[in-house]
């Protein structure tokens, strides 16, 4: 049982607000449950990356950082499928949390509005699983657990950079703080809504 | 003006007709499209392993070989991407040929025979890849094109031996030959019928 809950010392400044202490204890308690879950998302981000490669096929400067970002979450979603088996354990489906789909709905239809605001959600996501890959990494209470969230947190703040980088890249500064900030906040609300299975982004 | 056409000195089995010579001169004569359109079929091709690794996502033995393919085209993606960047070139939008929609057609709808079509036609693609880009490292007028293709084409055989793979352990050898004949006498048929671009699959 977790006694005293561990917390990076850095604030994710993107993020409107910090993972609750019910969170943290809903998932060191179901430490697999929680970890194939986030097997899904590394497979459902590089999902989301190649789809925006799909929307925008002759965008090469996106290509260029899209293709490695895909990759990169493909090996974590590999590394963690051979971690469970090392367990004895493997995929399987998880109902997932309202997080993604309603985060998505905030996506609006019309281009460049749809660009901007799928390079914000798609770094919102990221930053979030950093924070709380950082989480699981400083409170797991099973030593292999730590140092494998250790291993793919870094990723998810480098990615959520570059989906920063590309934002700022091809909006104005003051529209894309503003959406971000915006939808910043709707990130936290749908958070804020209790959903009590542990899942990385419930 | 390619004079002479090389063929590679092997025929791939599964499938049902060899590449015409109109082809072959059609695609020497526009390497830059040919590779272009290459590029997009590599991205494709990731994103067919990734769309079956979402549609079958609790099934740990075709994440394991899937995610790993996926990778590999989106690696090729990216080599592509350079190379044509040191060209001057990049990216651009081609209209599409109607092999891919055309083939997709085929596949049943019901379980799990949209599986073992899946599997069957991701594998007859990219054993025609595999056949066309030797046809290009046999006959492109540049050698650094040759090279590329070189490097880029066995890998294809290796996807084409992976799908056929994961057909044949999860459905019966009979079932599997009998439907990998009727696809790729469909697949051979879509080519026939002349497209005049220069693209892989034309």
């Amino acid at each position: 049982m977790l006694l005293e809950i561990n917390r990076p010392s850095f604030l994710i400044k993107y993020l409107s607000s910090e993972t609750s202490d019910e969170w943290i204890k809903l998932a060191i308690s179901n430490p697999l449950e929680i970890l194939i879950d986030h097997a899904h998302c590394e497979r459902k981000a590089a999902g989301f990356a190649i789809q925006l490669m799909f929307r925008y096929p002759s965008e090469q400067d996106l290509a260029e950082v899209l293709s490695p970002i895909a990759r990169e979450e493909l090996e974590h979603f590999e590394k963690i499928l051979y971690f469970l088996k090392d367990l004895g354990h493997g995929l399987r489906t998880l109902k997932p949390p309202p997080y993604g789909t309603e985060l998505t709905k905030s996506i609006r239809k019309d281009e460049p509005n749809r660009m901007l605001d799928s390079f914000l959600i798609a770094g919102l996501i990221e930053a979030r699983s950093h924070e709380r890959l950082s989480l699981l990494a400083l409170n797991s209470e099973n030593e292999s657990f730590k140092v494998l969230y250790q291993s793919l947190l870094e990723s998810e703040a480098r990615h959520f950079g570059i989906y920063w980088k590309l934002a700022k890249t091809k909006f104005s500064r003051n529209k894309t703080f503003k959406r971000l900030e915006e939808l910043s906040k709707i990130e936290s609300d749908i958070l804020s809504q209790t959903y009590y299975e542990p899942r990385i982004h419930s």
